[in-house]
């Protein structure tokens, strides 16, 4: 499928007289002829012709012109005007015939560090943030991306969710588990008595609390939003900044419920990414990844709902296996609550039934002389409560699953861990 | 328009028999009759009967359930069974008559800080950020932002751009404004050379230069998200944390271009929010904000191009202008940028031209001593750059206009500033 750049000729080339002119982004019409805006992606010399493939970002499949030969570069910007002509090869419908070439911004083919005849790494191209966009395999990475975030919002739009944008800065620490980043002016030293926010504040672990207080209202809720983790670890599983699907689901009182959803977003995830990027998905799973041994077609196959079963074995056991195997496979840490791991990509959804019985929630609390801070979510349970439980799935972990990508670094635009915050 | 419960309900009304059972938020069959979960948002006893409304979050139009009288009270969460009728009156096409009402959560009516026939203000129900999600006003509240999200996603969408994730912690200050957050792991003290991140970091003000980044490779870019400010102030228009709305346009070289797309997005984004979201904003409109001067509708038809014209003016007399006037008005703030302020809520749109010239960079970033720092910014500029320019919106305060709402607090699900981050 051409996307916009193509469709943009392609009308043109159908509908209009040679002389019209084409400026993308924004089609205008002049005396000029048709033209194009875009970055020189390949240069090949045949006989006395220069051929040129130009993309302006909006897919992969690039613009073929037809030029004299000229000194253009691999990396340059490029206005070209010509006129639009049926391409001769049958993989592209229409190619621009140059009279004129602008070169808007020069490359420097000694400089830029990817060079025209190579297929550099992910790693290679890992060292320059602010260029990786350009080549073809990043680019591809951030349209899928661009287009999973997309799939992700219409699933839960189309089942009734409303999106909540729960809060970046929290003085709520949901999973307990350390690992914190806390939040002050630049400038200033916390101390104990004298925070901005009169409290500790902390970047967020997980927006699962805040949906909880959204569960007293809306049946069926949901946000998807960068989440962090203080991990002093370099490894290519984690970041201390990644983005989180989680979702919370009243009135249920079963796992199932929310393996059910679980398992429909994501099918219906996947589905819209493999129907709308195929292209995109492609060059990944030929050129990039090759040896991704669980194609996302296998996953779909998979329901989660079968593997659900209350498997009676230790965690270590679940690892073992998990170890021998390249199927996905979900494990049940208790009674009510339900992990999915994923070989090669480590937890990709964990959800359970939350407690909802006031009593023991307060004597809990009071154990642990937190019964003052949360006395909110008490509240919680003593006006119009409802059972409910939520999952989270970790949004990088999901597009490693589906296009093989060995390193979380490799599938979000500015990865931030520890001893790197580029840019 | 009746959404999703209502929806439910029709069709299991108009096609199936009597003692289908719908239980909500997934349908399910059995043979005890139709039942229904949700809040208890009103009670009204007529002669033997109850009149209950009751909702499930998912629209702000009630189902009624005819009971005979029980112990039922305001906010309380219920499960009701019993016979779907077509209703006598006519704004409800059905009611359900109960054959038997569970009370799933109780809700004290003295100690709940809702009271049945109160209209609670804005501000009363702001000191209860765990609770305010249950009062109507609220409740539309989050709907509307929820579907304006959606409205913002999809107007870039059909509009070619790639959504792109800028990171939250950066180690720039792209505003070089101060009033920054500092990030680091919790219980560490951050020492001169010891970061986390190896580099002071700290929250990001704007994703610009992170779409800057992605200009070099795709011709239209967006990002939305939240943005931080450590502004120490307690008034009606700021919020230490809030979301932006940011695009950048490559190819371009006229301001014109950026207005388009900002007047584009902010009608289409206002037409989408009123379609889908009409009984949530007649809410506000009617019972809320009745005072709202600018109607949405009447900010459709001032065209910001019409209002963009080089005003040869100083910044305050554009305000003296501003303090007078009840339209929306464009301020150039120089030659290549453009806002848009707005009477009552302040700035909404903010734009400009990027500057493209390497060498007035390079000396500009050397005269402040930063081009170590930001040398990859000038790579940039050095590799295939082109003339781009970006603006930004401010989401809380497009909901502000929309529905008149004037503290910005009101409109965002935990409001965070200085000295307060409930939650």
């Amino acid at each position: 499928i051409y996307k916009n750049l193509f469709w943009a000729f392609l009308l043109l080339f159908c509908s209009s007289s040679p002389c019209t002119v084409l400026t993308l982004p924004v089609p205008t019409k002049s005396k000029e002829g048709a033209h194009g805006l875009g970055w020189v992606r390949s240069v090949r010399a045949q006989k006395a012709n220069l051929f040129l493939h130009v993309t302006d970002g909006s897919c992969l499949q690039p613009l073929q012109i037809v030029a004299s030969s000229e000194s253009l570069t691999f990396g340059s910007a490029v206005e070209v005007t010509g006129v639009l002509k049926r391409s001769p090869h049958p993989r592209q419908p229409v190619e621009l015939e140059a009279h004129h070439i602008n070169v808007v911004g020069k490359c420097n083919p000694v400089e830029f560090p990817f060079k025209i005849k190579d297929r550099h790494s992910l790693e290679y191209i890992r060292q320059y943030p602010h260029l990786r966009c350009r080549t073809n395999a990043f680019g591809s990475l951030l349209r899928i991306r661009s287009e999973a975030a997309t799939a992700i919002h219409s699933y839960f739009k189309k089942n009734g969710f409303v999106n909540i944008h729960t809060p970046i800065i929290t003085s709520n620490d949901c999973e307990g588990a350390g690992e914190l980043f806390q939040v002050e002016p630049s400038g200033q030293k916390p101390k104990e008595d004298e925070n901005f926010f009169s409290v500790p504040a902390f970047l967020t672990v997980s927006g699962q609390l805040h949906l909880e207080v959204m569960s007293g209202a809306f049946s069926r809720v949901y946000t998807f939003g960068p989440t962090f983790r203080a991990e002093n670890s370099q490894s290519r599983r984690h970041l201390a900044e990644f983005y989180m699907v989680e979702a919370e689901v009243s009135f249920t009182q079963s796992l199932e419920d929310l393996t059910e959803v679980m398992e429909d977003m994501f099918k219906s995830a996947t589905e819209h990414v493999l129907a709308e990027c195929s292209e995109d998905v492609d060059l990944f799973h030929k050129y990039v990844t090759p040896g991704h041994r669980v194609r996302p077609e296998i996953h779909l196959n998979v329901s989660l709902c079968c593997l659900f079963n209350k498997l009676d074995i230790t965690y270590s056991e679940a690892i073992e296996i998990l170890s021998r195997s390249s199927q996905k496979f979900v494990f049940p840490t208790d009674a009510a609550a339900v992990d999915l791991l994923v070989p090669g990509v480590g937890e990709l959804c964990g959800g359970s039934l939350r407690e909802e019985r006031l009593d023991l929630l307060k004597n809990r609390l009071e154990q642990v002389g937190l019964e003052d801070a949360y006395s909110w979510y008490l509240d919680l349970r003593q006006f119009g409560s409802v059972p409910h439980g939520g999952f989270g799935m970790g949004f990088e972990r999901f597009l490693q699953c589906i296009l093989g990508v060995d390193n979380i670094k490799d599938v979000i635009p500015f990865p931030r861990f520890s001893n790197s915050c580029s840019l």
